[in-house]
């Protein structure tokens, strides 16, 4: 902070970046929300009263990556919808919490099933539901339009929306510093 | 508007914003039209002529808080849709008026069977049809993308689109008026 | 064109208006292309090879409130659309010509079946063979996203893009110049 | 690069534009990615977990339109959906490869078929399956929203993202150089 060393705001900077490197290069695991991160938030309502939702080919191509490079994926959502879990599965992930209203008991089930300290985990959200989890992981991620309460405990802030790519986003990132991108 | 107290445009602003907070404060019950409002007026035609609307999960998640906080929700639209009323049932909205060419008396029966004045309720419409409920309900809200017809008669224009937010964003505003926002 | 009355551009650009407000009074009929016009060009194909499309509210509605006012309107499409068809049987169109390569036939069979001039019509597309029809009505219009060669041809852009209310942009302005917009 | 023939900047464009005109004239044969190309990498997710395509009907009139000016058109995706098949059937495209881990040999299988050399084919692709077969054949093109791997091995950047009118953009450009648009 000394002007010695320059612009008091830039080293803030910076240590807020060094600081993200070492949390990114710590994670041997990512666990997403569906709605706003993997989506736009955007349902499709059908006659029957089922929710289809839009996903992005190119988070999904980088979420089997990531998998095949030997990170844990895991999916904690609010709604409740076949086709995502089947998809999912077919991307490689295993841990698939649906229906979930209190997201911190289902991350808790996680770390207790893959045996990973919170430190090693990523987390990302968009929505009000996904603060407590936020605030309690290694790393907290969100797309760049999640809303303010979120925006505001986030480590990391995607440059992409919910559903055009935040999830390849975090994921490429952390898989390149970790020499694990091919 | 006396060259003592200030500049007169800036006098008519806070006028009108102390309005709209004295207004959102008496509210007891939001009506909402679907199309343009909960969606971006978009409609998927199926192959046997059904309409599916997308609709946006940060709306329905704000809509069930306001309904757990106390406040009555009701819907009146001009289209016809099982899927949509079944969404609105699951969030706990009770009063859905469906199939409604002339708003006003589904908005009269609203009145008589919430039991409410018009003044304790907020209506968000975006096209013609609902400018008559526009101009008679406590307070008159739109998406930003309504139509002129509507815009010219709203206390209140959420900065955000139809299918956008704009459902939770004048909740949310209420909301946390009233001291009801967690 | 002379300096007493003003500058040429303006005079050129007032001429051209007094033209297109003639044109719009002279119209009994509207007829529209569906892909690019009702829609912004995307078709969400079905696992059985069906095409379905994406239309928009406002246009509905006013295309229903010209009709009820006693305009003729009229379909001229390339695609094949059971869904298509019984939303616009909905709506009150009569005249529905689909799975159509050549287009000029087709306007003439609606040009017969009303006993209309092609002066009192107004025809809107947006792409190739959209351009023969254009060249012949009373009124040629497009979206302001059609491609260059329909740009080039028509009396009338659309300062809105096809799926996001052309269509009822310029029933509206007919209906308002003629008198008939309530 | 001598300042007697002007700006070095200039000269280099200058180059490269001929190049790119001297490779689309040579062009006989198109092959293309679907996701990210043809869509805009989004699927929408059914019940039973099928991935549904949204298209873009101008891409789809040129496609048509090249065949039967006597290009050939073919497909090769890492998706699989019988919907699309039928789509590219519909279309005219006869060589169709789905379900496609590793796009080189499917590539190859296709100039075998053809009888054609690789410079007298064009590929268009996104993202990185699609640059080993970008790196090899005579004209390389991409949507402008092309991951930035493929930006920077692509001779050809479309204006257009992919799903809004690459294909069709790509397809224009060689036909009209090659005096085969009407």
């Amino acid at each position: 902070m000394s002007a010695l060393i320059g612009n008091a705001d830039t080293d803030y900077r910076t240590v807020e970046l060094v600081h993200l490197f070492d949390k990114l290069k710590m994670l041997r695991a990512f666990v997403f929300d569906i709605d706003g991160v993997f989506t736009d938030n955007r349902i499709l309502v059908t006659d029957t009263g089922e929710y289809l939702r839009t996903m992005n080919v190119r988070d999904g191509l980088v979420v089997k990556m990531a998998i095949e490079a030997g990170f844990q994926v895991g999916i904690i959502t609010g709604g409740r919808s076949e086709g995502i879990r089947k998809r999912m599965t077919d991307l490689g992930v295993s841990e698939y919490y649906s229906g979930v209203n209190d997201k911190w008991p289902a991350m808790q089930s996680f770390l207790q099933r893959t045996g990973l300290p919170p430190t090693a985990v990523c987390y990302m959200g968009d929505d009000l539901p996904d603060v407590p989890v936020l605030r309690k992981v290694g790393l907290s991620g969100c797309p760049v339009d999640a809303i303010p309460e979120v925006l505001a405990v986030c480590d990391y802030v995607s440059p992409l929306p919910g559903g055009a790519g935040c999830v390849r986003d975090i994921l490429e990132k952390a898989m390149k510093l970790q020499n694990k991108w091919k």
